[in-house]
This record gives C-alpha cells, sequence and structure tokens, in this order.
C-alpha cells in the first residue's frame, strides 16, 4: 500500500537566534526539536500540503508519538543551519521524518520523529485521500 | 465600581531552568513573561480562581493587551527567583497585574501586564459576575 | 552628540512556528520579544554591525534594560508576520529600538526595547567609536 | 568499573505552564526535554551533585549527544506532571538518563538523554574522582 518517497528532500534553512542558546554559548538540545518542526512544516509545504489548512480546514492534527536527535557537533548564534528533511515512512495511519542538520558542511544533528494522524477529538484517524500521494501512498 | 485589592500580595517561587538562559549566562529577556503569567495563575488561586477552569468553563480568556518589564540586574541558571504578584488596576472589562521579582532580596525586574476579558469568539467580554468579587471588584 | 538615524528603517520577515502559539490558538505573548531580538540583529546588520562580531571580538554585550509590547491583534500559527526596526534614541552608553509588526497590512503589536552597553565583566561601557556612526552617533 | 546505581530514582514536580501548550491544546513536543533537563538537576541534587557548581567550580560541562522521548498521552496545561529519574549507565566519561513522566497515575511519556563531560575547552574529560561515587562508578 505504501510507496514510501525515499528520494525526496526538502531542504529549510535557518539561522541561530540568541534566545536558542543557552549558557554553554550553544544551541539548548530542546530547540533542535523546534527546528524539526519547521523543517517538516517545509517538507509538507514542498510536497503540496500546508499543514495548517490540514490541521483548520480537514481538522487532521499530526501529533508526535516519538522524537529523537543525535546532538553530533554544536550551532551556535548566529550560525545558518541547513536541515535536510525526508519522509522515511508513511501509512494512512503514521509518518516518520527524518532530519540532518548541517552548519557549513559539518554535521551538526541527524533527528527523527514519527507521528499519528488524530482527528478534532484527539482520536486515531487516517489521512484523508487527497493527501495520500502527496505523502508518497499508494492509495 | 471598582475596588483594587491594593494589599494583596501573592508570592511565587520558581528556580532558573537551564534552558531559560542563553550565551551571555543570564536568563534571556523574553523568559521574565513567561514567569509572570506562572505568577499571575498562582495569584488567580490564591484569590480562589482557578484560570483553567475559567477558560475552560466559562469560556473566558484573559488576553494579553500590553506588557512590559524592568530588567534590573541578572538572574542566572540556578537561581531561586521569589515573585511578587497584585492586581493594579481591575474592572469587568480589564485587569492589570503587577509583578516584582527579587532574588536573595536583591531586585531582578519588575513587571506588569494588561489583560482583556475575551469570549470564545475573541470578543471583548465581562468577566462572570461570580469571579469580580475575587478580583476585588466591587459588583 | 547624538544624531539618532530616525528615517532609517530595517524589514524582517518571520513566519509564525507552532511552537510559538498557545492553547488559545494565537502566539504566546513572551514571543514577540524573541522576534524583536530577531528583528533587532537584521537592524544592526543592515547599519553594517554584526551583533555576532561585536560581541566575541569587541566583548561588548547590549544588555536589555527595558522592554515592552503592546499586543494589539493576535498573531497565528503559519502567518507571515513583518517587523519594522528603528533606533529611537542612540548614545554611546544606550541604545533604543522600536519595533512595529504587522501581518497582510494590519497592526499585530508595537515593541520598544532599551538597552546598555556592558563589556564581558557586566560593567557599563562605551560602544567603540568604529561603531558610533553605523548606530547614527556623531562621535 | 561501573556500578550504575540501577535503584535509585529520583522524583521531579512540574506544574504545565500555559507558555509550554500549543495550539493542539497540549504541551508542546521540545517541552518535554526541558523538563528532562529540570528531572536531571533535580536527580543530580539528590546523589549530591549541584550541577551549577560543577560547571562553574570545576568546569564541567553537561553535554547532551542523544535524546529521545515516546510521546505517550497529552500532558495539558495545569496538569502536575512527575518525572521519575534514573541513571541507567554511568562511566567517568559518559551518563545516560532515563525519565518517565506521569500524570495522575497516566503514562505521559518516557524520555532518554545521553551526555558527555567537557572542559571548558569543549574537550571530551573525565568526570573528576570526587564525583564518581556521588553517580554510582566504582572509582
Amino acid at each position: 500500500v505504501i510507496t514510501p518517497p525515499k528520494v525526496f528532500n526538502s531542504t529549510t534553512t535557518l539561522r541561530v537566534r540568541y534566545a536558542e542558546t543557552d549558557q554553554m554559548a550553544v544551541v539548548y538540545y530542546a530547540n533542535y526539536y523546534v527546528w524539526m518542526e519547521v523543517a517538516r512544516v517545509e517538507f509538507c509545504e514542498a510536497v503540496g500540503v500546508r499543514y495548517k489548512t490540514m490541521e483548520a480546514e480537514d481538522g487532521i492534527l499530526l501529533a508526535v508519538t516519538e522524537s529523537s536527535c543525535r546532538h553530533l557537533t554544536p550551532a551556535r548564534y548566529d550560525d545558518t543551519v541547513i536541515i535536510e528533511t525526508r519522509l522515511s515512512d508513511a501509512s494512512p495511519r503514521a509518518v516518520t521524518f527524518e532530519y540532518m542538520m548541517t552548519c557549513e558542511g559539518r554535521k551538526v544533528a541527524t533527528g527523527r520523529t514519527r507521528h499519528i494522524f488524530l482527528n478534532r477529538e484527539f482520536r486515531p484517524t487516517r489521512l484523508p485521500e487527497k493527501y495520500r500521494a502527496l505523502f508518497g501512498m499508494s492509495a
């Protein structure tokens, strides 16, 4: 049923905010997860899904069920961080995104988030058909 | 109509999180506003209003219309910060809170937030009567 | 001694992150101060000052002493927010920035932050001469 | 060389801040990692290590190299969250913490963070001997 779009990569560029640093003078580790959200939203747009619309009009929530990050080298204030995002797994019930973050060619972090689709009542639901092909699902 | 409860002070104690610092090794300035929120919720509880209930059951939102802070001396990681909160102005349409933050007797910051009451449709509304006396309004 | 550059406006464009919303489905009020930081850094760059360099190489910290915001209309998830920033007051000891935030022509918020220059020991200091003209100070 | 203190659990209690929610009306997923930091600091204190002192006086930084979380059920505004923390692995070069978060007996999330010790120059270093027994290392 599923044809994960292994090839496709969306690219997001971020600049590190002062607010995102901590007193170790590096980016506080929780903020990598905020960046993954920004990258995920841009991935969705790149395949033709505006997350805001999916949530507001179709009542589909993309709830995080698992998240992880390998923090390889520090990102610092004012760094330009590039995030490559791909969908590593997709079904009408759940999707998994993978992220690779670099800074001037240096690997900063890799991450992964797994999500299920919920309806407005917070019950697991299936992604509406109109969105499936966009996420690389065969039907 | 209004009898602002000038005397009453609620006290909130917080401990500075690592996440709240920035690379200057002090608390990032926006976080003082988060602390004011924590202090405000505890003030409400101290007078008998659980904000969560007011929002969920009565559909009353307390929207911030103005906020300000004087950042006097830095707060640092692991500091214990004490916040004294008082209601400096109160009417059925709007309330103003004032905050004094100290750390081991040293003044850290003073702040002020002004709020209006909104209904679920984001329209200005009047605070339900049952809450007014608690906020020191005469009726 | 001071010639505040009244005319100059720097423009910053931001897109609202999901992380920046709260359960009222609007941007949490403290996040406007994070945006002011982003806008301030871009203002500095626009006049030729890279804040990161000033801090790292010249040991000049720009510490916030006062901040305020009028929250006029809500910003929401995925909105594109435009921030116009100007320097409303500047001396070798302190500077004041003013911010106007709009979303599709609608005024979202206005803000103001006042800062003093500190050296690495957190003592008030004077902005090095090489930076003064850039901030519109006559000497 | 290592005797991981499998038994010991430190307990941290937190109350969900409004700032920590997002427009899904649940806690934004990155904030669980902030809570793990709070719990970790309290774990260290419970075994006799004040993280602030270790960093400021001994120049030992506890850098996160991996983090992960399983988000099981949502935490919501004003919920009281209890975090049980244990050290699941410890050597003079690296430590791993595990976290179990509950809310009124309901499992909210489990997490795990792995850290290495760095010196002030951000080089991997060994935890000073005086701290080793406290973290359950045999020498």
